[in-house]
């Protein structure tokens, strides 16, 4: 068990908001006043940093309401695009197989993958046992990595049954790669930080990778789905060869799609915003993070 | 002129090398023991001290060496591309206008971008005066953001001769942004950093803001340009129609564009990296960088 500091918070609201004012008359060289302005100018930093880790809080809870109505937009647009306009969903190789691989892509890689590196930096779960946290965070990331892989089952499945070949487009190329990093990133990740066999040292130097490869993963995945959706475009609006309004005119289906990718940008930043303020991370315990915390301990 | 603090160096190779050894059998009690261990002590702190700053710049010149090493890269290929596989270069409406595109906003938008932005974490240049360094980063970036805009006028003519709608494709949307957001991010940097009569709490109040959207407007940039690199390999390798092997036959040409992308990506990633690690961040004056430094005024 960790010698855990929680965050200074304010206890009273005399504290935040103290009512004893500042006394501009008050006599110097007197003890008194000394210590009365001792205790003002400690009153007065209390309030000040009240304040600022309010404004923090306020901010925090700012992003993050926006990053879940990004996300949820996001899935919905996703969904709306690919049910109404290319037809619904199937599991048969057809198209409408196909249609599973942006739903399940952007739905996993994206969004849930940005709300489970979001986890850990919420204000509310600071002074309580990390574990469950953990334990949440590892079962978002393996939903999101299931999401993923099925995805790209879906799109395989499809250019098997079409004799289409398979990872040709710097697309597929940087969309692979991205869910190589992913699957390794969550293996090492229950390596390091779950199991009870791993030991410190190796925690140690996982952390900060950890933490890196994860906005990496991020980026990769949002240059994955914007490529992947630029290309799905110029494929299905052809004008007149298929019966769709060209790209060019800027049809509705075209309208709901780009703005998708600009929701899904929108998202990425706003949770690469969240986890790269120092002021939002989680406070670590006073032995900086040298404790082991292994999946069946307490570590809070 | 700030009261700069330059970062701790070993000035002596005693410092960061002292022979003195640590004694064992050293006796207890005696005063002068306790003053040798206190200098023992304190020179194994500078050691320590010495040592961690040896590997952080050593780190750091590694990961500029590679950005540097992939700028390059992703230059030679983009251009390498356009010339010998998509026909070269002329200013005349025709596809040859086009091959200016992607030459220009990989050169301008990524690679000098990403170079002009990692100027300030070279340590080389802490310890000297930072307006030279400040005009050379607002000089590169100006070229960059020249490089864009040509880029773009480039592909506009080219749609205008042929009566091809602008701006409707996802890839357009993104890259539209970026260069909008890069062109503000400069004249804001300009107003605000480099003006004699910025205020200095509107400096304050825009380093951070500054600071977040260069990492935004690089993550913006790569989107933009895998995206735009996938759309064109679609329209340019179509197999029996234009006589080009096709795109999923994986030519030369594709495996050039496809490794450009990852170059691009790579390169981005490296850039993101060298502006994230705090301890590559340079080394602000003692007034916690509260002082104004206009154009024509040293600030170091």
């Amino acid at each position: 068990m960790h010698d855990y500091t929680p965050p200074i918070t304010c206890s009273t609201p005399s504290e935040c908001f103290p009512l004893s004012q500042w006394n501009e008359t008050m006599e110097c060289g007197s003890e008194l006043a000394v210590d009365t302005m001792k205790k003002e100018l400690k009153s007065r930093a209390i309030l000040a940093d009240c304040s600022t880790r309010m404004r923090s809080i306020v901010s925090f809870y700012f992003c993050y309401l926006l990053c879940l109505c990004l996300g949820i937009a996001c899935v919905v647009f996703v969904s709306i695009w690919n049910s109404h306009w290319r037809g619904g969903f199937a599991w048969d190789g057809s198209a409408l197989q196909f249609n599973w691989h942006p739903v399940l892509m952007v739905t996993g890689l994206v969004v849930l993958y940005g709300n489970g590196a979001v986890l850990y930096r919420i204000p509310l779960t600071w002074g309580q046992n990390k574990l469950p946290w953990k334990l949440l965070h590892a079962g978002v990331m393996l939903l999101a990595l299931l999401c993923s892989i099925l995805g790209l089952c879906a799109v395989f499945d499809f250019h098997h049954t079409n004799s289409t070949p398979n990872l040709y487009s710097l697309h597929s190329w940087i969309g692979i790669c991205t869910t190589a990093l992913f699957t390794t990133q969550w293996v090492m990740g229950l390596v390091g930080f779950l199991l009870p066999c791993s030991p410190m040292s190796f925690r140690k130097l996982l952390k900060p990778a950890h933490v890196w490869m994860g906005g990496c993963i991020l980026i990769l995945s949002i240059v994955s789905c914007i490529s992947g959706i630029n290309e799905k475009l110029f494929f299905a609006l052809k004008g007149t060869t298929n019966g769709t309004m060209p790209y060019g005119n800027l049809p509705p289906e075209a309208l709901v799609a780009n703005s998708l990718g600009v929701l899904i940008v929108a998202f990425g930043l706003v949770v690469l915003k969240i986890l790269s303020n120092q002021k939002w991370q989680r406070p670590e315990p006073r032995s900086e993070d040298m404790g082991y915390s292994p999946l069946l301990q307490d570590d809070s």
